[in-house]
């Protein structure tokens, strides 16, 4: 029986990561994970065997590092933001089924939705949606109507990929639906290459959303009706002044 | 012109805080907090100052942190779990407009969304809605609303704050509303607790979460029709396997 960590390992840079993430990296004598993810972990842990696939191969890593664990090797599975929020969480418990000798073990970190929102003030600071934009796993269809549904209840939401080189246009059709219930001045931010190089943030109104370019490194937040640009910043109010 | 930084210390031990969280706090001259919140740094900050006021006391700490960091003096604000999420980064953006010479700075933490999700299994694997019953800055008919348009999308929910001792029947008359559109059977989770003394997890079914009892230290956690208990935990699948 071997320990399999599945670790949330916070934005870009090693700041943003809990001290459990770093005890469970230490403890763990095998790392697995994304090529990108992992190559922000090597330098922090020079001595440690590495396991990497690229993009889309979630499910091979997941299951390597699972049967490692199963032979009783301590393993951990790293995730960006947190393993849990769109992440290999879920995949690794659904697999773990097959091996009974891997103890998953989840350590959360601090998402994209979450580590955006401070950059940008604090849009999610009310009630909040969080919907994913890609249609890898998701049907549109799925899509359009959460977000339908999360502007008819006036939430904030946080949008995860909201675009790729193969859905240029996502974003665009996301704001369309967005609009039949928001107002166009609604103030939203993105957040792109959170605690990595090229940090940025920028407030703007849902219309001018709709035009805006973003990438799969982009977050992406729509305010609730309350929500305010105050100075350089989006806040969605809690009501503490009301 | 002073920091002021608003510090989310994750859910109870030190473990969930992040690096960029204990630097801010190493940095500050002054703590200021909830009284519960700030007893867990004590031990941890022995040299610095602190200033602690009770649950109601929200305003009042956040101005005077305000007002020491706009004087010069490097503050630290901090909340329990993120600042952002129902937290003080929007009160203290807010009252920031009053004191130009307080430059605010987010440190994003591990909020009960996702500290309670990593105990669970992997609840929020999929699009999910955060919503706090506490109706004391918020109608419930907004709240009752937001619960049925959340179930209606076939969204996976945390719910923050599902109980007080002045409101005791709040989850069961949010679990009557997603009862509308969601099955008896729906897969829901406690996490109690997190990460401090008495920590317990339970997994059940949403029929059986409307008689559950809750307090303001319970996350509740209610499924998508995708959410399955795997062995004893709760997953929200993103689609990897079908």
């Amino acid at each position: 029986m071997g320990k399999c960590y599945l670790v949330g390992i916070g934005p870009g840079d090693a700041a943003n990561m809990t001290g459990a993430a770093r005890a469970a990296l230490e403890e763990a004598e095998l790392i697995c994970g994304y090529t990108r993810y992992v190559d922000l972990l090597r330098p922090l842990f020079p001595e440690k065997r590495f396991y990497t696939t690229g993009m889309t191969g979630e499910l091979e890593r997941c299951r390597f590092c699972l049967e490692r664990a199963s032979e009783g090797l301590c393993c951990a599975l790293v995730c960006s933001g947190d393993a849990g929020v769109y992440g290999m969480a879920g995949p690794a418990l659904e697999l773990g089924a097959d091996y009974p000798g891997a103890e998953i073990i989840v350590i959360p970190g601090v998402t994209a939705a979450v580590s955006g929102a401070a950059l940008l003030g604090a849009p999610l600071g009310h009630d909040f949606c969080v919907i994913s934009l890609s249609d890898r796993l998701t049907d549109w269809a799925v899509i359009e109507k959460r977000l339908r549904l999360a502007a008819e209840g006036d939430f904030a939401l946080c949008l995860y990929n909201p675009a790729s080189r193969h859905r240029p246009d996502f974003l665009r059709r996301a704001c369309d639906v967005l609009l039949e219930h928001k107002a166009a001045e609604t103030v939203c931010g993105l957040a792109r290459n959170i605690a990595r190089e090229g940090e940025s943030v920028r407030i703007l109104s849902l219309k001018e959303l709709r035009d805006a370019q973003a990438d799969m490194f982009t977050t992406v937040f729509v305010g609730a009706s309350s929500t305010k640009k105050i100075g350089e910043r989006m806040v969605t109010p809690r009501g503490y002044r009301t």
